[in-house]
């Protein structure tokens, strides 16, 4: 029998190939035009679970992208882990600033990857990080050594905020039956810091149109006389927040949770150096609420994020045209304990109230997920600390994260487990970003990781 | 001899074809994939201006998009009127709110042209009130009744700031000498309401980018700490307006000439209904400076309006992105005695003064142009005015545009001459938008105007 060990060093090439074979599926959920590549990436982890030593493999139909569910029960009496991830990716543009195309893979060594990195469109988030479990999982039933049943629900929409899992987790509540839910599909602080997740920001999606004059105008013969949406839609933005960069909308803050002094003191503790943040990211200074330092910001506080803008003439050159409609994503990371259907609606009502009688204003809500928060004293976690130690050689530090999936407290609450959020992704991967790309040892120590964490888990439940 | 009611009876359906040829041609002299078309149409003037009688004509190379330059000498003493007009059309896009192909010029009957408008872009702006200047020299010449020498200069970069027109004039000073300057690139009133334009705003054009973090970055991890360069941006943009929509750029309304209470009551005489205004805008209320009526705002007062902005993800669906960078185009329309180089400095230093340390400022000036205001009692303006007389039986309204012809400026200080601004469009033809097109009424009754203004101007120049 091999040990994790000497499985990943006969199998390191094979597996990184495997993966990259996978990331060549542009299998992008948010854009219909690449609806036919996302049934050949369900299709192509369907086969590596089937292959990984899985019993039951299923393309499972959903109104939207299908999900893929695999189980292997070895026993019912043992105790079940179900697997979470998912094959779909972002859109990977602006594809101009991308070294390499998006979805032709390739291993690059960086800095902070000094065995080369896969640089490509989902390498880190989140088929790199579920095709781990698919390799851990084939470690363990190619060697015996599987203590527990397995099942896995990899689906195609956790992009476009899982509009169908909902749905999924409803209709096969039985069959998702389950002891701890595994997910990796967060980061942990650095190599030398391995974090596990303990909390995940809510989400509040939405997408605004304001809409002046009903055709495009001659900005010479209208302008100073119309009301410009583009002026009028970056005024209404530019008032959602104030100078100390508190959110204005009305009631947005009556439920967040009030970290106690001591909690942020002991938050304070986590490694951080705030010259090294700016000058990775080439700023010469950050900004966010006052009163709240950097790693406070982007973790246990609420944010409101512009995610995208357009409207008028956006070619080359000049266009004075004073333009009919403006256009705005916006997205709120939200905290415990708001309330991200509450959130929208406060949004929406808002948004609405703010504009000026000379333009009218639509507001669409794309998706949303509330925040969690997840306990430190269950076996999950102790199951999962305690593989990190035997492969890291260190207590791992529990870290909130300031991203979001918006179904783990859907999980939650259908499901009745615990999640458990094993990332091995660094915030430097750029997933969502030009130029995403997946350590190959933060790939392979994961590989290592997983299996450690079935065999405490099923001892410890015990 | 055909009178040129006769005239334009029997050569009607030729006229109208004519400019539809020439409106099939897309010469866009913003984006550089049109430099052959530009060529083309260029080619195409020449053409029908050798066709319409001209002694010589010629395509002038220039640094950028060509000139066509025609002539016809009759006698050196007699009086010589210029013509300038322009081939290059705006960008057509927004394309999907076309009714039909912006090149594929259909005639179609609305409330307002009841005889039919011609939907193409360049119906209008320029090139139907340009081709109106050549037809009425064909009449001339073929019924012999030019009285006085004519030269053309038609140029193909106004939709461009006429970046190389400053150059041709300076080379060309002698040639282009001229008694007056006749042009139809602006609109009048209404068919029942004649209007001559006797002042022009001018234009400061510049385009802005702002950037936060070298990459786009997931706005969950990001979201709160790191300026998001959408949100600075419309922040920005909204701090240059305030709440009296007055443009809060320090010095920028040093210059602007205030027009007498007896001015402003004249002007208020115009023939102008809010709510029939409001009604084609599709718009329940107006929206401007504090203290001025719309038709004030939209002549008399400089303005500020965004004419595109874009950043981060703009496309189908949803993405949770902090983007790198963030644009805007923005056009302020300048009044006398603003001048537009200082006003470009004085924008750049405020909007760049503005921003927080979080980000980086790049200001573009694109181009500009001086305001230009006409007296009214010059040789050239009484002709024109009897002209409309002859042919819509009333006097024309002086009426100052919230247009802009930056070169008239550079018209009147190269070549010593007025400017008599013969517009035939009006408001409603959506020049520089969607559906842009201009009434064969109003073609048909340029043409007809023209030649009496040849015949007024050289009696009364004697």
């Amino acid at each position: 029998m091999d040990t994790i060990k000497d499985y990943l060093g006969k199998n390191r090439e094979r597996f990184l190939d495997e993966l990259i074979q996978l990331l060549k599926i542009p299998s992008i959920s948010a854009d219909p035009a690449f609806k036919k590549d996302m049934l050949t990436a369900a299709e192509a982890v369907k086969k590596s679970l089937l292959d990984a030593g899985c019993d039951l493999v299923e393309v499972c139909e959903t109104p939207g992208h299908p999900v893929v569910f695999a189980e292997k029960i070895k026993d019912k009496d043992l105790p079940t882990v179900l697997v979470y991830g998912h094959y779909d990716v972002q859109p990977p543009d602006p594809l101009d600033l991308w070294d390499s195309p998006p979805f032709e893979p390739v291993i690059k060594k960086t800095k902070i990857h000094p065995e080369g990195a896969i640089f490509a469109r989902g390498a880190c988030d989140d088929k790199g990080q579920m095709f781990m479990h698919v390799k851990a999982m084939e470690y363990m039933t190619q060697n015996d050594v599987l203590p527990c049943n397995v099942k896995f629900m990899i689906e195609g929409e956790e992009e476009v905020g899982s509009a169908h899992l909902d749905w999924f987790i409803k209709e096969n509540k039985d069959r998702l039956s389950n002891d701890v839910i595994l997910i990796s599909d967060t980061g942990m602080i650095s190599r030398e810091a391995p974090s596990i997740t303990t909390g995940l920001r809510g989400l509040s999606y939405v997408e605004v149109e304001v809409t002046g004059p009903n055709r495009d105008l001659h900005s010479g013969l209208y302008g100073g006389a119309v009301a410009n949406p583009l002026n009028i839609l970056s005024q209404m933005i530019a008032s959602l927040t104030d100078e100390n960069n508190h959110i204005t909308i009305p009631g947005f803050y009556d439920k967040v949770e009030q970290l106690s002094d001591e909690e942020r003191s002991k938050m304070a503790e986590a490694p951080f150096n705030l010259e090294e943040y700016k000058k990775k990211l080439d700023i010469e200074d950050v900004y966010g609420e006052k009163g709240y330092s950097t790693l406070e910001r982007g973790s246990i506080r609420p944010t409101l994020d512009v995610n995208g803008m357009w409207g008028g003439y956006i070619g080359e050159g000049a266009k004075t045209v004073l333009p009919s409609k403006a256009h705005a994503k916006i997205s709120m990371r939200l905290v415990p304990d708001q309330d991200w259907k509450e959130i929208t609606e406060l949004f929406k009502k808002h948004f609405e109230s703010i504009a000026p009688k000379s333009v009218k204003v639509e507001v669409k809500p794309h998706h949303g997920g509330f925040p969690y928060v997840t306990p430190i004293n269950t076996i999950g976690y102790q199951a999962a600390s305690k593989a990190y130690e035997q492969t890291f050689g260190k207590t791992p530090i529990p870290q909130r994260s300031g991203g979001s999936i918006p179904i783990v407290t859907l999980f939650e609450k259908e499901l009745k487990s615990k999640i458990i959020l094993m990332g091995f992704g660094l915030d430097t991967d750029a997933i969502h970003s030009p130029n995403e790309h997946f350590g190959v040892w933060n790939y392979l120590k994961g590989i290592e990781t997983i299996p450690w964490f079935y065999k405490y888990f099923t001892e410890m439940s015990k």
